[in-house]
């Protein structure tokens, strides 16, 4: 882990936008019982002269953000989060190897430890697991790994699976820890295998749903030169 | 104008997120017929211990970005979009005293070339009018206005009021032209004015409708170092 201060300044590459989020269909997976995307065609062309939809979307469906309130009572909405947390330097780590390692698919602080040496703190710390169509079976934090998190300051922490979190786990510590400590949570992420061990720019925006307690977000990666 | 080649590098501070988007919310003004927010409680931390909110939306609500396919029968939706056309440079310009030069609220070529001096080939041309939050009675692109913006190469057009086209158009002139030559439109931006003859970084990230007409986006603006 080095110590480097939190830089101010950047210099991205405006050539290549790179898309990190799911396409959002009424096809998609979501998480068990979560509601189901419903596109309904409100305005039509051929009656109208107009296309307008009126979109039906779960609060944690395709790539998303956490807010706290999610999970903490009286805790900030969505529309109440800084943007800060999910803007900045990124770091892809590969933990695809952790599903034949543990059986149970849980990515523990000796995992992460692995990559110290790439994470900084105030980094976005996004996880490639290639678990990321499973319902169920899909990669998750344990606690250790959640602690790991803290005790090197990551901002946020981005995984390609449905949630951070175990399927079914009925307590949620994982994301309770992370909430309470500020720390940034995007889930449902895509297409990370191609920057792994490399160093981005990301931009996650959530949209500002007042009083709600997430939101589908849009996710890209932008180059940085050095 | 001048004839700069346009950037491949950007030097930005990550000081300060500026948020040019509106807030969404059930009270929030729509375009008029068009669908109202409405976040409805899913689950509930109290029943269910987790809160989730089952969201529905307008394609057209707050800030967002329209397709070409909310015009042109067969053209792109937004999950097709590049986004590149609403990631860049963008100039803010201040339109607002067009509301008392003209009685209706046009803005015509004649305005725009006032600002032809500070605005460039590829950038995002961000339109302060002061009129955003009317439902009727808005500040509009006239047809002169969108001819100026493609003879001028423009990449996206943003306004803070509700829609760029004269409200009550049937036919919808200023959206069919610059949808058909690809450029980009976003509506509905917020808190401008702070940065008239401004030029900043815009990202503006709509959701990835799979066929759809536009989406709500997030819309920021980030300052850039010389």
């Amino acid at each position: 882990m080095n110590n480097e201060t939190t830089k101010k300044e950047m210099n991205i590459s405006l050539g290549v936008v790179h898309d990190v989020g799911r396409n959002v269909s009424p096809s998609m997976t979501v998480y068990v019982k979560d509601p189901k995307p419903r596109f309904e065609k409100y305005y039509t062309l051929k009656r109208d002269k107009v296309n307008v939809t009126r979109i039906i979307l779960g609060s944690h469906t395709g790539t998303h953000v956490d807010a706290p309130s999610h999970f903490l009572p009286k805790d900030k909405s969505i529309d109440e989060e800084p943007l800060s947390k999910f803007i900045g330097e990124a770091v892809v780590i590969d933990l695809s190897k952790c599903k034949t390692q543990h059986n149970s698919f849980g990515i523990t602080d000796v995992d992460l430890e692995q990559y110290s040496s790439i994470v900084n703190p105030n980094d976005i710390l996004l996880l490639n697991t290639g678990t990321g169509k499973r319902l169920i079976r899909f990669a998750y934090l344990e606690i250790s790994a959640a602690r790991w998190i803290l005790a090197n300051k990551i901002k946020s922490v981005g995984i390609d699976t449905l949630s951070i979190e175990k399927y079914g786990s009925k307590d949620a510590p994982v994301h309770k820890l992370l909430l309470s400590h500020k720390i940034g949570i995007i889930e449902n992420l895509n297409n990370l295998l191609k920057f792994v061990n490399k160093r981005m720019f990301l931009v996650c925006l959530p949209l500002p749903l007042r009083g709600v307690d997430g939101s589908p977000a849009r996710a890209i990666l932008l180059e940085m030169i050095k």
